[in-house]
């Protein structure tokens, strides 16, 4: 009967778990709290979400740490309950098997034909309507491609399946727009404080001299191929490795003891 | 786990029970079908379903009946399992209580701010991202105001929020097209056949003779005011609410014994 079930009325987060701790856990409480607020949402009290993450973080080194918080039980057919009681859900989750060398050489990925639909209202928001994510990453098989990139409805070059996209076009790094679609990843906001927001079109993207993804548990891979297309491991999107690299490290610190 | 939960992976039907017996079964699981094919989720067996209503459903006589549908556990992140084992949900829910005159002297309607985002890949399919309907619904509280209607990003008149539309002019029945986004229920496809489904402009709504609502549970609702314009429940409105009422009462007779 939960509203999250029934409508996907709800937000979710994904955390990597490394030396036992969420990297970013400040950011992502900020996250969580602002995506509720976006679907009017109460935000569960961080506290008891540390509570529940040290619980299943005991003996674990490097795990993934997925929060889901619903607008819970109730309310009349769509017509959200006032006030809402949410549901929380803290989950462990095995570290997923990524190469390391996908971080280092790059990793080929395609071009999705499931489009975006255009969503001011829920636009950057990690909520659990996904259907779109879930039919693109049905469109391939082949397990040397490791993401595909997303157009909205018109076009413009949004985001990866999982992951947000990143290109370097003289030495400028841009990241697409998400106020019309998208999800807005906490290891893109590390980024996109210091690159310009735009709207891509695909030649545009084509053109770039480095691209690169990030998600909160790649941290980041160049993309070292786009249907057929070749790029190199450029200079920006190495130091940008090494810089979340560092800051994924140190963050571990912000999880409450 | 579930990835109805995670991603509102999953399809979903609201049935009319009167009688103790499910309304249009037949027309139900043939659009249940056709909506886990939209997705790639394997049916479930109609045989299967007709068993769980009809345990839930000993001694109901009016009640409202819900199947959820999922991908069911698994999968690498949004990449679906393949094959998958769906999860099949059947819920039994109160009548909700509708003033028999809402169906009788029409109801009063708003134009919604929150737009539906266009997916031609999901149009029509009644899945379980439902985001944008609970927006819509939370725009309103006042209860004299039973429903909203809602446009696409390019402003055309889509449908309800839990119902589809039609309107009547020069005695021609019309009612959107569903092939960028919204959801086509039961209802709609019994008078849609004798419809012309066309792109509707706000003007072109406004400007209508006759206005109706129709779904699985409300039959079919007269619009007889639009953000306080005034619209009367007309012929054509009144033939089709009659041959609804007699087609729901025949159709129990679909329910497998």
């Amino acid at each position: 009967m939960d509203r999250g079930l029934a409508y996907g009325d709800g937000v979710f987060r994904t955390m990597a778990v490394s030396n036992g701790k969420p990297e970013f856990w400040l950011k992502h409480m900020a996250k969580l709290t602002a995506d509720c607020a976006a679907l009017g949402i109460p935000a569960p009290d961080a506290a008891a979400l540390a509570d529940d993450a040290r619980q299943l973080l005991q003996g674990e080194s490097q795990a993934v740490l997925k929060i889901i918080v619903t607008r819970g039980l109730g309310g009349r057919g769509y017509k959200p309950p006032d006030p809402a009681t949410p549901t929380r859900i803290v989950m462990r989750a095995h570290w997923p098997a990524y190469r390391p060398e996908m971080a280092t050489e790059g990793v080929a990925v395609r071009l999705c034909d499931t489009r975006l639909g255009l969503q001011p209202r829920l636009a950057g928001v990690k909520h659990l309507n996904r259907l779109e994510q879930v039919l693109a990453r049905d469109e391939w098989s082949d397990p040397a491609i490791a993401e595909g990139l997303m157009r909205d409805s018109d076009g413009r070059v949004i985001e990866g399946v999982m992951s947000n996209v990143f290109m370097v076009k003289d030495g400028e790094v841009m990241t697409p727009d998400l106020t019309r679609c998208g999800v807005a990843g906490v290891m893109r906001g590390l980024i996109a404080e210091s690159a310009r927001v735009v709207d891509l079109t695909l030649s545009e993207l084509r053109g770039a001299d480095e691209l690169f993804l990030t998600n909160s548990l790649i941290g980041l891979w160049p993309v070292r191929q786009l249907d057929g297309q070749a790029y190199a491991v450029g200079p920006v999107t190495q130091r940008w490795a090494a810089s979340l690299a560092k800051l994924r490290a140190t963050s571990r610190d912000e999880f409450p003891a």
